[in-house]
This record gives structure tokens, sequence and C-alpha cells, in this order.
């Protein structure tokens, strides 16, 4: 049998320190971490960017299908892909957690197994955080603090006229592989017999339950010394940002169905479910690709990166957001992204 | 009737536009505030100090006799309260909400009013934050940012032996305040017609319900040039907090139960209540009040300040954390704090 230890049998304080003890200060700015008041940070005049995000079990995640540590990892990666759409550098997360008494101690180790993978993976200091009780289910609350040249920083509210849009990766497998997932949940609740199959699926199940930030897009942005005009993570869905991006930059854009970067086995899945795969890419959500726009003089510079793909271009506002179809139609863009309170 | 409008018509982002509608930058360091995937800050130089705290229905608070005003009022406050406990000052914010459907717009508007309010008058900028459902309740988290002259921070672990050991403002209110309005919700659960009856209370319940943090006492130190040899803020309680210090710090101390501060309002509710107000007062919590440490010789700038009480002072190690009761006894001093593991 596993082992199961209280939480209450530790107190918060040895709580904290059990969680905490594996974490190594890796940033020089981190000048204190965790275990007092505050954490102390130097940025030695850079400037700091700063990003926030709740999940909540039942709304965000499923437990019956996403291992702890998974959601760990992912709770952490959802926070920094927001500083790298600041064209910042996460330095820095706090982590706090709500919980009720289903959770063991070997729960919350797991889970911070994650939280440990992830910032060692992106060279991320754990500062601090908070642990407590919920009256149900599991609640993270993250916090992420980057670093940026003063100045350096992207916003969403700065796209022109006739630059590019381009986005990283590939779109809608996040949303495919939860799709999937649920499918094997209802099945399995119908008959538990049947074990769910997901082997030929790794690709799509992996998006959706490990999901990587896109460091190495803004690390071969700044080798090649492109600072996009604007950009945005996309994380409730790719049509959803693109409205943003118009909308806060009072532009129009004009999008291209042939160019949205679909993987093959998230396009054979939507299919198999009977979806158009370019809908999934539009309006799936999760998939923490970056979304920016840049210059059509740095076109030159990232043709030859194949996880850049240029999906279109900036119109002005008065033509509104457009996707030009395969067969050559044109339709308005509208937001059909995922919603907390849907 | 009062007009109820559903989160659900205006979505996350209509919903966040409206709660943070009437937030004007304060700082000159917050470079970008809400509205994009981070914020920036500017701090020019400073160390930068984050903490961070989170509040869940009920374990932390209970809506039946919190206003949501004072609830979002309170949930700045105890945040800026560790900033301040590190000898920083606070400067912005971010807010994350998680909240069941119960909840109308109207609510949130009047949490978000107290969440201004408090920033309004600690001079703090909201820069972000998260709103999104939740299964059950209110769940709150915020992350404090503060700045500080860098290596002027204070922490928990570097109290000396001879150090004096105080405490500003007064303690236990916040618990008896806390105690009485528990005590007027089981009247009012078992007959209903008996309205509660809290004024002559007013102190004991704007402890509990509306607490400040001890900007002045920060502001007061900086101006007498003290810097603490240690500080935390007394949230879970005086003798967990000092137990802190002196095991992060490796000291003892010697406490005196006669120096201990506490309000006639308090002192007169525990004796109502059939309570030691000392007991109280050390166990008590809430009071976010600051516990610091500081060299004698700076017992003459401070002494003429009635906001602080000298109430012990640091021994060696090998000497224990010890009360001296008013009768001459000398006990040990026990973590009685608050837990939410309990």
């Amino acid at each position: 049998m596993e082992e199961r230890t209280e939480i209450n049998d530790l107190g918060e304080f040895g709580l904290i320190d059990r969680l905490t003890r594996n974490f190594e200060i890796q940033n020089a700015g981190t000048v204190l971490g965790v275990g007092d008041d505050g954490a102390v940070i130097d940025h030695f005049g850079k400037q700091t960017v700063v990003s926030t995000d709740m999940l909540v079990e039942g709304i965000h995640f499923d437990l019956m299908y996403t291992p702890l540590k998974h959601l760990g990892y992912k709770s952490v990666i959802v926070n920094l892909s927001d500083i790298y759409a600041m064209n910042a550098v996460p330095t820095q997360i706090t982590m706090s957690i709500a919980f009720s008494n289903r959770f063991s101690l070997e729960a919350l180790d797991e889970f911070y197994e994650g939280v440990y993978a992830a910032c060692e993976r992106y060279n991320v200091d754990l500062i601090g955080g908070d642990t407590t009780s919920s009256q149900k289910g599991f609640i993270i609350s993250v916090t992420a603090i980057g670093e940026v040249t003063p100045g350096q920083f992207v916003k969403r509210s700065t796209a022109q006229k006739g630059d590019l849009l381009c986005v990283s990766g590939d779109l809608g497998a996040a949303y495919l592989g939860l799709t999937l997932l649920e499918r094997e949940k209802k099945i399995f609740l119908e008959n538990p017999k049947i074990q769910p199959d997901l082997e030929n699926q790794t690709y799509i199940i992996g998006r959706q339950l490990k999901p990587e930030a896109r460091k190495d897009i803004i690390e071969f942005l700044a080798e090649k010394e492109i600072i996009p005009t604007s950009m945005m993570d996309v994380s409730d869905g790719l049509s959803s940002e693109i409205l943003h991006i118009c909308k806060q930059s009072e532009v129009g854009c004009v999008l291209y169905e042939d160019k949205l970067p679909v993987h093959d086995e998230a396009r054979q899945m939507a299919m198999q479910f009977g979806l158009d795969p370019t809908a999934c890419a539009l309006s799936g959500g999760e998939d923490y690709e970056l979304l920016f726009t840049m210059k059509q003089e740095d076109y030159d510079k990232i043709v030859l990166n194949e996880e850049i793909a240029v999906i279109g271009y900036i119109t002005g506002p008065e033509e509104g957001a457009h996707i030009i179809t395969r067969g050559g139609n044109r339709h308005e863009i509208t937001a059909q992204g995922w919603n907390a309170f849907k």
C-alpha cells in the first residue's frame, strides 16, 4: 500500500520546510528566498516583469487524468509563458496552494516534484508562497517574476499596419489531447474494466498534460536581434489572442488558413473526432505558443526557423480581422477561446 | 431589491475591465499595469521584495459577518504587512480571485472597492491578477511587491543576544473581535430575531475586520535611522512569531507579561469571555503588528513613541524562550498560534 501522511501531522511550517527542501537558488538576483516574510530580488538595473495565474480543480484541471507531478510542472509553465510573452526572462516564482484533506503529504510531494522540475529546466527560483486548507479541491496560484533590459519588453498594443503575424510551434494539439482524455474518462466511468489506450497519441496528450514555454523562441529572437512589434502567448486560443492584439493595437489583420501550423497527430485526431482541424487551431487554447508581430524586413531572419510560421499580416483597423480559407473565402475572426466562466 | 448581474454575462475580459477601471498608477516605477501578459516595474536600482498570501472562505474568513469591502481591504493589508516586515515599502500588488456562481458582479465590485481603498491608502498599484471560477467559495491570492534600499531589508534570522524585543500597537484585539463575531453568529443562527449589538466593541471588531499595516512604524524607524536587527509581522500570534525569530536567529529571549500591550477594550472583552488577556495577546493572531529586535543603544530614540513597546530582550540560545509573569514566575513560551491545518 502507498504511504499516506496527513498534513496536520506536520503543521504549516513543517510542510513548507518539507516541500521546499530541494530548492537551491539559481539566480544571482535572488538575494533571499523562502523562509521569511518576503523574498528579496536584485534586478541589477533591469526592469521587473510580473505575471500571475490561478488554476482551480474542476475548472482548469481534472485530477482523474492529470498526474500531480504534471500539474505542478504545468502550473509553473503557464506563468513562465506569460513572462516570455513580454520578451522577458523568468527568474523567480511564488507558488501558493490550497487543498482539502483528501490530499496527503505524498501527493503534495509529487506536485512539488513537478514544480521543481519546471524551475530547474527554466532556471527559475521558487522564492515564496503559501500553503493552506481549502473546503474543496486543489487551488494553485503562481506569480512569476522576470527581468528585461529597460524598454525592451513587448506589449500587445503596439502592432503596426504591414507587420507580419507569426506564431511559434503548432496549434490545437493541447485541445485535442484534452478532448481525447475526456472521452477516455467517460468510457472508463461507464465501464472501469476498459483501460484507456493512449499510446498512439503521445504528442497531443503531452501537449495537454506537460506543455513547455517557448524560451527557445525568445532566445532565437534575441540572437537575431528581432524585437517583435507586439507579442502575447496563446493560452485561450489563437483567434481570441489575435483579437486582443487587434483591439489593443487598433489594427486589423488577415490570416491564412493554409499557413496555420497543425501537427499531423492533431490533424488526424481532429478528423477522428469529426472536428475541423482549423477550428481546433483557432479556438483550442492551452497551446502556450507565442503569437507575435514583426516588421516585414525581419522576414529573412526567421524564414529558416521551422518553429516559426508566418500566418498573416496586420492591416488597418477599418479592415477588421479576417481569415482567408483554403477555398479562398474570407471570414471574420470571432473569439471562441476558452472561458473559465462558461 | 438589489441589482444582481451574473458574471458570465460579461466574460473574463469584460469582468477584468470592470473591476480594474478605477485604478490609476501611483508609482513612477510601475511602467506597465493591468492588461497585458505581465506588468513591468522599474525599481531604479532598489531591491525588490516579494510576498504572497492566500485567503480561503471557510478557513480564513466567514462571509456571514465579513463585509466584502472589508475583505478586499484586509486581503491587501495582510500582504502589505509582510512587505513592511522586511523593512521595505510596498509598491505594487497582484490580486487573483476564484469564486463560485453565488457571487454577483455587484459583490465583486464591493470586494474591489475595498482593494482599491487599501491600494490608495498605502500608495500601491494593482498591476495584475486573475479572475476565475471556483467549485466552492471565494479564494483570494495576493502577491505584494515592494522596494528597499539595497542591503537594508531586515530578516528574521539576525537577532543578537542583548537586543531589545519590541512590538508595535497592541495585541490580542483581533482575536477577541473574532471570538465576539463568532458568538454573535451562533446566537443569530439559533434565533435570527436577535440582532447582534456590537456598538460598544468597535475597536476589537475593527481590528478583526479592517486591520491596518504598520507603514507608520517603518517610516518612524527610517526617520530615526534605526534598522531593526530582525523583524517580522504578527499574523499567527506573538508567541509563534517570537519562536520563529529565536529559532531562525539561534537565540533565546525573555518576555515580560506586564509589558505586553493590550487595549482596554480587548482586556475587558477577554474578562467577559473568561479568557486570560495575556493568552489572547500571546496566541491570538491577526494583529498585523510589527515584532522586531534592535540594539539597546537605540532605546532612547523610541522611548517616546507610544506605538512601540519594549516587551523583553534577546538572550543566548541556551536560555530558551521564556515569559516572566506578573507574579514573577518563569514559563517557557510555546507556539499556540493560528494554524490553517488544525
